[in-house]
């Protein structure tokens, strides 16, 4: 017989321990509203005791769920690498399917994140969130081969990342219609068409549509 | 001699009151990070003394900044007031250059609303913030004459209208470059660009775009 002192689960260290809190605190964020999630509730899900929590997260709820923004935004950036190899928008796709991937997968707190006016909304949010911005458009100027985008190539670049932002927004709100592929390949076409639209009037971006178009 | 009886101005009615300090508040938020404002700053404005604020505005510099976004608001929706005759472009643009007015009017206030994250932001706030992008939907609808838009024309519209948004946040962060005008018109670019690519997946949209080609 195992002797009562023996706990029946494997110790963890410190960082799994973290992690396995951080992980489960993620999946309950992931699908509900912020408000509608207790400390209590992740030390169920974690299937630990609530002072054990509060040790490893002294912050509470909102702690824990800085923390799980950073993990999502870590993995939100692992999205967008791409190897840089092959035609542009065939890599732009690929990127996109992941996000959107990342969006089904993050649905509740992906709305509640972005639309604002939440409870745990702080400056700190709002900056973690506009690092993953900062990181796509970064990811698309280096598939570009850009280095220095002027500034109408880059308001073009961000005012896409918001769009697509918007959309995906919209997509949750409409029950995920239309189909992933359909809303990935309209997205990659709007990217073209803006810059499109830019390219009129800017001839840095005039020359990247210009390789873009030889690719198609 | 004047009896010293007699203040030197007029007594304001109390509709007159409240709305000469919420016009003091959203000239100071406007141009103002909301956490750089505070209620004597108003009163001061105001001509007043900080305790008149307070019987005005029980709830202080929160409620009074929702007073002064819901006005800000009001303002906005009459941006959007254009007779539904002559091209629809034409009509889009005039728009557009209220608009941008507003954004160059109301700046550091504009941006601190709209970035998130900041110390008055509430699901007030945000729900105030939503009936403007609403109401300027709805404005484009009436415009088009489509009165039950379907799922991917509203998709479109209201992800141009998140862009101009952003495009409005990055001119102000980019010294309101470049002229407004330029931005105006290629912000209505945008929107045809936009809407054309929609009408390749959607008879609806392409019937409008139809129309507004035949415009030009």
């Amino acid at each position: 017989m195992t002797p009562a002192a023996t706990p029946a689960y494997r110790r963890l260290s410190v960082e799994e321990r973290r992690s396995q809190l951080l992980a489960s605190a993620l999946s309950l964020f992931a699908h509900r509203a912020p408000e509608d999630v207790s400390l209590d509730d992740v030390a169920e899900a974690a299937g630990v005791s609530r002072p054990l929590v509060y040790r490893y997260f002294p912050g509470g709820k909102q702690q824990l769920y800085e923390a799980a923004l950073r993990s999502a935004a870590e993995e939100l950036r692992h999205c967008f690498d791409e190897p840089r190899e092959g035609p542009l928008l065939a890599r732009l796709s690929r990127a996109l399917d992941r996000y959107l991937a990342f969006v089904d997968q993050h649905d509740t707190g992906f709305s509640a994140l972005l639309q604002g006016g939440s409870v745990v909304e702080t400056s700190r949010t709002t900056a973690t969130v506009d690092g993953v911005r900062r990181a796509a458009a970064d990811h698309i100027y280096r598939h570009l081969g850009v280095t220095g985008p002027g500034p109408r190539l880059r308001m073009t670049v961000r005012m896409w990342i918001t769009a697509v932002e918007a959309a995906s927004l919209i997509w949750l709100d409409e029950g995920k219609e239309p189909p992933v592929e359909e809303l990935r390949a309209w997205l990659v076409e709007q990217f073209v068409a803006v810059l499109t639209v830019t390219a009129g009037r800017d001839p840095e971006t005039a020359e990247l549509v210009g390789t873009l178009t030889a690719e198609a």
